[in-house]
Parts: structure tokens; sequence; C-alpha cells
């Protein structure tokens, strides 16, 4: 077990690494915790979960709604949850992001923490506070950044998931290396997947080596002001043709920064053998890297994304491997830019 | 116009004090703001919101909801508002405290102001930063704390107002008086209602005043780990009558103050005497001090209280007039003084 503390606006944060679900009950006050997950990870790790109240509601990204919100907070009322109560998401992104949005607005914020059980999770959705959820389809367009008191991460969750699941959330460590960290670009590069499946260390040191990497940009700017928004390279395109498509999160972020790097192309000078080389890294990992999306419609869901103030979009581009930079880039050229990507 | 500036947790609030609703397209940028109302306000004020979107919601405490959340951040959305939006919540207690939360909510947090159009409100709802909405019976119980830019007091907006509006506003009045200012409650004693309405300057200055209060006790304490639970002197009892008897905000919370000087009189030594005085003066305003409760089912909602900590609840009570204090009083207790208040 690691213990790693990082601090954000001043809030404490502590992260146990390569630490067990099963030491939760030593970390939570057990008769004041309600766990909130979903079906599919309380039927794996229901065993586990004695003494604590749960609140189990249904898996997918469909689900993460204001309907389930209520769902969450009606049981919370039921259950006599206070003020001293302490909610844990226990599940991938979609648990934790609500999860944490309804301890945030329920009695005006009670204490909250995080055990993700997938990549994607432990990589990222579990970190740096955002919280939130869907409205139709406009991800995350609903929420608050609050940070949770604790993040637990045990490995040996991961063992259940499904090959796609491990898939998915390589996209965004692909993604940490794109934008900050040419060495773990390199290391992708070398590895492949089954190798962090089976060498239970080289995985931890990887999660730990993102979970930093995440954690390091959010704390010196948590309310995205500034090099936070690096974090969304691939996510502009990516979240609109998310919904749209009913892709996995990071299927469609693995478009989203292949269509990221051809404008990186024009507008930033990336080069074309580095662009290659991220689209060989994502195949490598079995992220898509072509998908035939409807433009005009992707474009109308862009023009709404949160990274839109009137007329610009902050467009996250590559300048070389390992360093990005956020560009303002005018809708009206945006738009050309897409209709001009190869079909 | 006087202009007062508090500063919560780092954040600096504007007061334009005893200003004018006209003057707020000086005050915003008119292109990028929303104005949420309700219908009554909207028929009485549209002729002054030329150029300003607008989103109407149903007037009335029943509509303090999720359902109307939902409305508002779907119009937000049509409307195609973005970071640099900016909402106005202009109207009452309901209206700003949920215009507050949806702005907050909203890409996890956009700007908002208010223009309060009540008693109530102006001395009170607006100011403070809590947000949120009721759950079925449960009041305030999903929210958050957030603080506006600015909230404008325009003391003209107060003349349309029906009479018990008034009588609602003036419950807090008496309030603050009987937890902070002795002198207050003297003046208040000299006074009657109708010399508020009638004399500008006196009303104006009695708003400064209670603004002043209010201000003064958040600012120390906004997230109410100490001091400002004196604000929520009558509010524990009235809250838990309000919802059930569907009584406007004031009356509860005058029911509430009567309860809490009952007890206090048990409790905390606050003599007959002086329990007598705020009888009289909240008749004095038209309020109601005597309601003939389900003791068993207000005791019921009571428990849910956000003040609620397992098996205590922090109450307020008096010691004398001007002179809170909060003390933790056992369920089982707090029970038995409630059943033994006279019928």
């Amino acid at each position: 077990m690691n213990l790693l503390e990082y601090t954000f606006s001043g809030k404490k944060v502590t992260y146990y690494l390569d630490d067990s679900l099963s030491s939760l009950q030593n970390k939570v006050p057990v008769n004041r915790s309600v766990i909130i997950t979903d079906e599919t990870v309380y039927q794996a790790y229901a065993g586990q979960l004695a003494g604590f109240q749960t609140i189990v509601i249904p898996a997918g990204e469909q689900h993460k709604n204001q309907a389930t919100v209520n769902h969450i907070l009606d049981e919370l009322i039921r259950m006599e949850a206070d003020r001293q109560s302490f909610v844990i998401g226990l599940g991938g992104g979609v648990v934790t992001d609500i999860a944490g949005f309804a301890a945030s607005v329920y009695m005006r914020g009670i204490r909250f923490g995080f055990v993700p059980t997938t990549i994607l999770g432990q990589v990222d959705a579990s970190i740096g506070g955002k919280n939130g959820i869907d409205a139709g389809i406009y991800k995350n367009i609903i929420g608050v950044i609050r940070q949770p008191e604790f993040i637990l991460f045990d490995h040996t969750l991961l063992q259940t998931l499904p090959q796609e699941q491990w898939v998915n959330g390589f996209a965004e460590i692909i993604k940490h290396a794109c934008i900050r960290d040419a060495q773990l670009f390199a290391l992708l590069e070398q590895k492949k997947l089954e190798d962090f499946q089976q060498d239970h260390q080289l995985l931890a040191e990887l999660i730990r080596r993102n979970v930093d990497i995440k954690s390091g940009v959010v704390a010196k700017d948590e309310f995205e002001t500034g090099d936070r928004k690096l974090l969304n390279f691939g996510h502009t395109i990516g979240h609109a043709v998310e919904n749209t498509y009913e892709l996995l999160h990071g299927f469609a972020v693995s478009i989203g920064m292949v269509a990221a790097c051809s404008i990186s192309g024009t507008v930033s000078g990336f080069s074309v053998p580095e662009q290659e080389r991220v689209l060989k890294v994502l195949q490598q990992y079995g992220l898509p890297i072509y998908l035939e999306f409807d433009k005009k419609r992707v474009f109308e869901i862009l023009k709404m994304d949160k990274k839109r103030v009137r007329e610009e979009i902050s467009f996250v581009l590559l300048k070389t491997i390992g360093h990005a930079v956020i560009q303002k880039i005018p809708l009206t050229e945006l738009e050309e830019l897409i209709q001009k990507m190869s079909d």
C-alpha cells in the first residue's frame, strides 16, 4: 500500500495506491457510509461490502442523468443520511461522476470518496473533482467541481474487466503521454496491452504515473482557467461523437485525438511522422482511428461544448508528442477543418 | 445608490443598495445574460427587461423542485448559454434560490446575480450564497453554497407586494433582532408595519441594517460550522411546519420562533417577560404565534433536518433578546419539549 496526498485549492485528497477494497472499512465510518455502485459492480463485489448501506444504480452512460441523481437523493433521504454521512462511489467513471455530484448537492454537500473499478476510472475519471451528469446528448453539462476525501486504488478489481474496458482506459493513458510525457509515450510504443495485464508491477507503475500526470495538472489549475484544458485533448470532437454514436468514452476520445492530430498538422505544425506514431499506438492498443461520422451533426453538438465561448472554441493541439498547446479556433474555421478531414 | 462589498471565503460580492432595476443593463453584459424570474414578477416588470433573454418559471414554493431546475437547464442549453453567460435571478426567495442553484451546476458553475423583489428576499434569502431546492417535504435538502457576483436592491419593487408578503418578510427581520440586535428589536417595538411602508428612508435603513446583520454573520462563517447557525433561529420547527401546512416561510418561522422561545425558557433561561415581548412584536407585525400542529408528524420531519447529526440536533436558543446561543439537544429530549408545549 502506498499513500499519496495531493492538495487542490487548499483541500487535501488522500490517494491509497495499490491498496485493496477490503480495507475500505478501516478508512470510513462504516455505519455512517453509503456506497453508490452499479448493478454490474454490485454483482461482482457484493460479498466485500458487508455492513455498508448501498444504493445500486443501473449500469451505463445512458443512466448518467438527472433521473438517477433524483433516485440517489431520495434514497439518501430515506436512509436518513445526514451531514456526517459519507458517500463512496464504487465503480467506473459514470458511477464516480454521479456519486460525487449527488454527494455535492445533498444537504449542500457531504463528504465522499471513490473506489474506481476500471482503468479509465483509475487513471482519469476519479481524479480531479469534476462531478456531473449529462443532459440528453450534452455530456457533463450539469455538474460541480468538488474534490473527494480520498481515492482508493485496487488493481485487482481490474482483473474482471472485459477486454473492451481495458482498451477504453488506454485512450486516456495515451492522451496523457501525448500531452505531457514523451517518455511514457515511448514506453507505450514498446509494450502492448497484454504486458500490462499480466505484470502487476508494470500496471501499478503505469497507473501511478498517470495518476501523477493528471493530479499534477489539476492541482495547478483546479478550475480550468489554464493548463487543465490540456487534458481535453481529443475530447472536443470526442464528446461530440460519443453520445451521437453511443461509443465508449475511450473509443470516442481516440477518434477525437486522431481528428485533433490532423488539425494540429494544419494549425500548430505537428509533423506527419509524429501524427503517424500517435495513430500507430492507438491501433496497437485496440483503439479505433477511423469513424465515418455525420460532420454536420457533430459540428452542431460541438458548438454547445463547455469549452466554447461565443464564436470561438479553445482547442487542444499538439506541437510534438509530449507537448500540447491550447489555441482558440473560430467556429467557422473549425467547421472548415472538420469538413476538410479525409473521409 | 450605495455600494457595499462583502467578501465570502475570498470571493467579493457587490451589493447595490437602494438602487434601481432599470440600472441592471449597466451592470451585466445584456446580450450574454439570462434573467430567470417567475410569472408574477414577469407580468409586473416585463417592460423593464428589454434586451434580456428570460426564462419564466411558475410562481410558488411548490415549484422549487428538480423539475423546474431541469426546465431551466434545458432552456440554458437551448439558448446556447456558455461559460461567459450571466444568470440573473429576479424574484423572491424561491426564484433566487433556484436560479443560483441552476447557475451553480450549469457547466459546473457560471456567474450569477440577484435582484430580490420581496422583503424576505432583500433582508434574507438573496444573501449568503445558499442556493437550493426542495425534495418533497424536505426543504432545501438539495443545493450548494456559492455566492452571487452581486445583489441589486430596488426598494420600489416592494411597492406592488401584497400585504401578506410584507408580513412574511418581517419574520426574518424580527429574527435578526432577536439573535443579534436588541436595539433593532426596540425600534421594531416602537414602530408598526405601515411606518416602514410609508417612509422610504426608514425602510432603506431597515433593509441596510438587516443586510448588514446577515452578511456579517455569513462572512465570518460561510460554511456554517459556527455562528451562521444562529440564523436558523425559529427555522428548525419552522421548516417542519412550513411544508406540512403550506404556510408562507415567514409565518412558519414565526411559529418556530414562538416554539424556540418556549424551549429557551426551559433550556437556556430565557425570561418569561422577554418571551412575551417577542410574541407581542410578532403579533404587532401581523405574524401568527399559534398553530395547532400535529406534533408527531412535525417531529418526524424535524428528524430529517440538515442541522441534525445522528441523535442530536443543533438548536438555536435565546438567552436574552439580542443574544442567541446554539445548543445540542438530544432528539428524545426535543420530542418531550415539543409534546410539553401548551396546546
